[in-house]
């Protein structure tokens, strides 16, 4: 196994983390680092003070430093790791970073270090997942679905779908050896359907959840639907000033969901800005409005404008969908002085569905394709039994359907490509 | 004293740095921070897992953490510290602050960390200084010059002046013991010339070299003067786009140092753009060709443009400016496709002072301004005892010498406004 090395610190900081996870990681270490001790003897969860120094005819200190040691296995990665804290030059960081490569370290491909924490078995491929989620995560309520996930949420949900499948598999089996005895087979079937139609709606209920989660991972899309000049960008300019202070700092998310969302009472709210919505022959402009209408089909909230004496447009919602009618210029609402911004506020936070603080919610698309496969493989095996269709075709199914969720968390038969795909999503260094 | 606390890193990294200083550093992370054991039982230079939770009816998990555990006095600013290791998400990081600050810290000023490591003696004003020039560094020389002045190579300068300093004040103070002996004062004095040579001399040097070290720190001027239309814009792109890699990741940085500086073998050339040279009535125009001549005046180097039939702008130059001729478009040299490039990097490189890595060089307007008056009063005190003005005055020349040279690393009377000038430059967390 080789030893990696990543700045696991964004640019500009007054600390800079280079990171090292490997068999050579305080080795490598040794030879670049000047203490009043050897790092290849220190203990585990130590720090110690010296000098990055470039060897030479005249060596050059780098800089003064603190070395943190972690030894395996109790470490992030499983392996034994090193973090050296240096001051936050991207001058300094580069060198170190290339006397580490000169001495034997590679550079880390993104996410290689929570990679080899999961190949490590330090933790499943889910909870990997959401170390990336976490570190995306700007409002309280992403954070705490990411939170939940890294701490094995989902690991234990699907640990007891296990068990459920597990269980039915065993009760088909015992089936299968009283197969000549027609009437305990016919009770076996009616527990069997109960077993079934359970782990049925616990898969139904998670692969639903996934319109909630990613919504509120990505932020809850609001359309501002009207006519020209009825108001919706003094609105939307007055909404994203409000509260905006936890979004701005954000470096590193995307452009667009730093300019379009904001966070209120820990959620977050993503904008679709759109075109004004009326009868036009101008070819440009109706491309325009057919885009307003498609994102208003995308959005869970519709904030449909108008103002007095000016009709509300007039839209397909469908029953999933919340509207939020806004008289502008009224006596009540008036975007232009931030009137009834305190009312919009709170029927904003209205349309947030209930979450219990227990509830596992699935945002990651991967999870939600597997979820529904494996409901997809319950359901298969429920029509199958009602039909009469033998045991071992049955008991085919509910592996498919193990097989199916066991994805989500990973095991040892995960295919590389797909562990590339997650882990080329994740930040450098972590 | 207070417990200050803030965060260490630039937003977007897989991991983010938030510190603590003070006395309560420790009892306010244990009030957070759930973990095997109590942190303000914890020896100083070791690490420990744990978790940041937000107390109330139901504690929510806000991150798994490392925290480091730094004691007084040894810890960067000299009091008890802690540095919490987080997910490098905004929203964790403000959420760990904000509690923090609920359980008595006091959100950081820009330096404030490094301004008590100042006051409690860990360093002294120059090597303060020169931490932030070593996280501002980007170039192999700009590095060089801060870590010296870091690691008290100022610092021992200073201490050596000063040492020659109180040597001459104790050799005056003979003369005055022995003042009635006429022959002896007569001696003494030119023993007194001797030293007090040596000491202008070494001061004059110091001084100097603040032009080479603030090019070097800031980038050396290199202003691009020319026709209009010769090539200035697309040899700058050209330059620009060669070695750009370290310079475009800095963030923080200001924007004109990312775009208009480049490095090259360890060197940052900082580009002057000016707008081409010609005769013009055009009052808009004859403005901006004044200001390129201005430009042309702060240079270090003139790269001096033009192209076959085109004569070369004709400029005043100064005795230390140095100047590299192009004719572009010709078949030594087509900036269009970067033929000749090599020759004019060479060339640029030519025209870097000379420095030895065991100079000490000045890179601070504070420290430069402070050397000029030393220079002044020991230049006095040459000719108050060229002309026989009697010893206690020109021990007074001397004292205040010595004052104006302990301005540099500072002391127990540097003004409040001094030092709140100096750290208010810093980044927050350092």
């Amino acid at each position: 196994m080789s030893t990696i090395c990543a700045v696991s610190t964004a640019q500009g900081g007054a600390i800079g983390i280079v990171r090292l996870s490997g068999p050579n990681s305080l080795s490598i270490t040794d030879q670049i680092f000047k203490s009043k001790r050897t790092i290849a003897d220190a203990p585990g969860y130590t720090i110690h003070f010296g000098r990055i120094v470039e060897p030479g005819p005249t060596p050059t200190t780098i800089d003064e430093v603190l070395v943190s040691v972690f030894r395996s296995p109790s470490s992030y990665t499983g392996e034994d790791m090193v973090e050296i804290s240096c001051h936050g030059s991207s001058y300094i960081l580069q060198k170190v970073m290339s006397l580490l490569i000169a001495h034997g370290a590679e550079a880390a491909q993104p996410g290689e270090f929570t990679k080899r924490a999961y190949m490590n078995g330090k933790m499943d491929l889910s909870q990997a997942e959401a170390v990336a989620d976490l570190i995306a995560s700007t409002s309280a309520a992403s954070h705490r679905i990411a939170m939940t996930q890294m701490r094995g949420g989902i690991t234990a949900k699907l640990a007891s779908l296990r068990d459920q499948l597990l269980h039915l598999t065993s009760l088909l089996e015992l089936e299968l050896d009283f197969s000549d005895h027609e009437e305990l087979s016919f009770a076996d079937r009616d527990q069997l359907m109960t077993v079934a139609t359970d782990i049925e709606a616990e898969i139904t209920r998670l692969t639903s959840s996934f319109a909630t989660g990613n919504a509120i991972k990505q932020g809850i899309p609001v359309a501002i639907i009207g006519a020209p000049n009825v108001g919706k960008s003094t609105l939307l300019n007055q909404l994203l000033h409000e509260d905006r202070a936890i979004v701005s700092d954000i470096q590193g998310t995307t452009r667009d969901i730093i300019e379009d969302t904001f966070v209120l009472q820990g959620v977050c709210f993503r904008f679709i800005d759109t075109a004004g919505i009326r009868h036009t022959d101008d070819a440009v402009e109706q491309m325009g409005i057919e885009r307003s209408i498609k994102a208003a089909q995308r959005a869970h909230i519709i904030l449909l404008m108008s103002e007095p004496g000016v009709p509300y447009p007039d839209i397909d919602i469908r029953p999933d969908q919340h509207i939020i009618k806004i008289l502008n210029k009224s006596d009540a609402f008036q975007a232009l002085h931030g009137q009834g911004l305190d009312w919009l506020q709170s029927e904003l936070i209205k349309c947030v569905p209930a979450i219990n603080n227990d509830d596992v919610l699935i945002s990651n698309l991967r999870h939600k394709q597997a979820l529904d496969l494996a409901l997809f493989d319950i359901q298969n095996s429920i029509q199958s039994m009602s039909s009469g269709i033998p045991s071992d075709l049955v008991a085919e199914d509910l592996r498919q359907c193990i097989a199916h969720l066991s994805e989500i968390t990973g095991g040892a038969i995960t295919p590389n490509e797909v562990l590339s795909n997650i882990f080329s999503k994740f930040c450098i260094g972590k």
